[in-house]
């Protein structure tokens, strides 16, 4: 249950009950594709960076170990040792970008696995069975994710036949959370709002799954080919439409600066694989702008990534340790690296709501907007 | 400074006191060759797998971030943030094994790096100065390591030149140590008993460099091709050679099972990479035996991989977690199993020293030796 607590323009500042825990927003949501955070984080170290939500993807988990295997161990946070509330995707977006994709039918999608290139089938009551077995707190509905830029008509199209999903969606849910064996009979379920750049077509969409009364709404298809610009303008158009009282997800969005102006157009909820995958390629995030490690200036630079920053690196090693570590491919400069972008989005969203609770948003955006996400000139 | 506290036959219970802390003998190191734990473990992850020495590698750190570096950030107390005992290898070994060897010559040794095949000189003062740059607790003198079988007169002449090159060690060691910008004016040296799988080579060497009063004697050159009886047989005739005042130290040894044998014959310390490698292939090390993580059978097994052990790993996680990971290719697979493995040997020793403290040191030997380097069957 979302409870909006107090508004700057059009951001919020809310709280968000679930099952596994209270979650404060806006919040940035952890990535564990295949239930552990690349890097080599463990739930052991979740809560040392701040993270309140993990995030696990649906199709790398059906595809290996398999859905049905983990509801017989208990499901994800059994599996996992993760306490607190995990999201899964519905796994629509992989299989339109990672699987050998044969043919989308009103059923659903023929597939072949990315690993053993074996046939799958994969629609809507299959995804919501998936996340059941998964035992999540938050499920998401199985859309199309089309990249953009996309014809009109081709995103028309494919938007009502998401409508549609949603519908069967909703209904398997129900039906999965009432049986008796159900891993967690409290999952939530998100509605995803689709329509490419188009915004009539976004408005009209969100105008219909509105009135579905869903646990919340996500907005899709965005960051995924066009131009920062041309997101924020979507954003902006159909937030109007979306319901005050419900949780509001960006998927996979984004820099911090993108984030910054999201929860300004009045979003909840973040996640994106850019944190960790950044720290993979030796970029790091800090409060003066990205760094990039490889830089030969750093290599007896004893100063922390980030003076500013009291992350469980930062509060132990220097640039110059992370750098070697770096240059000599040891696994530890990835975990480390990883360790501090998460925390540094972790931190982010509470300085955010922070901002937000004091009446000074407006500033803190002013402040950081032209900082977070250019190099760092230390 | 070694304090023998107790002895079971030829087994030693002892203290060793160093400018970095007190080890408790018999002791395991835990090798960190580039300043860093192979999978992801860090200086603070360290005392949680109840590691008492670190083990760095002096050539590779010497080619990458380099020693004079290192030293001029404090040393690798300062750049690992480690704050206990960290004894560096002369460099010696990996120079004849991965470098590119071109000549050696009683001076020393003309290799190319591994990295890029740059040319560089080592002899036993080169050794001496890197060391010392890099502050380590325990120096080991320039040896020469010759693969098993080698030629009586190519062991003799390369254990001569070994000890020649031990007295310029010592030599260049005092007067680094008395140096006024020293990293660690206390730092330790042991020498190294050299002369292959021939008895009285080893004798000989062996009551040579005892003469010199070093701070630690240490068995080079085994565990590299011979069979494990001839290494236990050149260790029980050098063993009565070793002064019974000095740490001894068995290089690069081994299973739990021939450490258990090490023991039995006198041997303090040990270090080896077998715990960090075979963790990282999926061979996990239990009180009953070794499992095989890639094997089938653990798909869903959600029992911890040794119910007996309380690692951090162990407490919170499950075979079928594991194994999942490792399948999966994750770094947290490296990182939890790496873990594990060398918390089970640094915990083997506690039990090895608690045994000899309470006088059953032979029947825990009994009771393990035909157990641990066996297949579990679990």
């Amino acid at each position: 249950m979302y409870t909006l607590l107090k508004n700057s323009g059009t951001a919020r500042r809310g709280s968000f009950e679930t099952f596994h825990g209270t979650v404060q927003t806006p919040g940035f949501m952890n990535v564990a594709t295949v239930a552990a955070i690349k890097g080599g984080l463990s739930a052991l170290d979740l809560k040392d960076i701040r993270c309140q939500v993990m995030l696990c993807n649906t199709y790398h988990l059906h595809v290996r170990t398999g859905d049905e295997k983990i509801k017989a161990m208990g499901g994800l946070h059994r599996f996992t040792k993760w306490d607190g509330p995990i999201l899964t995707d519905s796994g629509g977006f992989q299989v339109f970008s990672l699987a050998n994709v044969r043919d989308i039918k009103e059923d659903g999608v023929v597939f072949h696995s990315h690993i053993d290139g074996k046939k799958i089938f994969m629609g809507p009551e299959e995804s919501m069975r998936i996340q059941s077995n998964l035992g999540s707190t938050i499920a998401m509905a199985f859309d199309e994710c089309v990249a953009n830029p996309a014809e009109y008509a081709y995103a028309k199209m494919s938007c009502e036949r998401t409508s549609r999903w949603l519908y069967r969606c909703k209904e398997e849910h129900e039906r999965l959370n009432a049986l008796c064996d159900a891993v967690n009979p409290h999952q939530l379920l998100f509605g995803i709002n689709q329509g490419c750049t188009y915004d009539d077509l976004r408005i009209a969409h969100m105008k219909e799954i509105a009135a579905l009364d869903l646990d919340g709404y996500a907005i899709g298809g965005l960051a995924v080919g066009e131009h920062a610009e041309e997101m924020y303008r979507v954003i902006t158009a159909v937030e109007p439409f979306m319901p005050q009282n419900k949780i509001r997800y960006l998927m996979g969005v984004g820099t911090p600066g993108n984030i910054l102006e999201g929860v300004k157009r009045g979003v909840d909820l973040f996640d994106c694989v850019m944190p960790s995958r950044n720290a993979r390629h030796g970029h790091l995030f800090t409060k003066r702008g990205i760094i990039n490690l490889n830089n030969a200036k750093y290599e007896t630079d004893m100063r922390p990534l980030d003076e500013a920053c009291d992350c469980p690196v930062c509060r132990h090693f220097s640039r110059a340790y992370l750098r070697h570590l770096m240059k000599a491919r040891e696994v530890l400069a990835l975990r480390l690296c990883v360790m501090h972008n998460l925390y540094f989005y972790n931190r982010l969203m509470e300085e955010i709501r922070e901002a937000l609770d004091c009446d000074s948003f407006e500033d803190y955006y002013k402040q950081y907007i032209g900082v977070l996400d250019k190099r760092c000139t230390d």
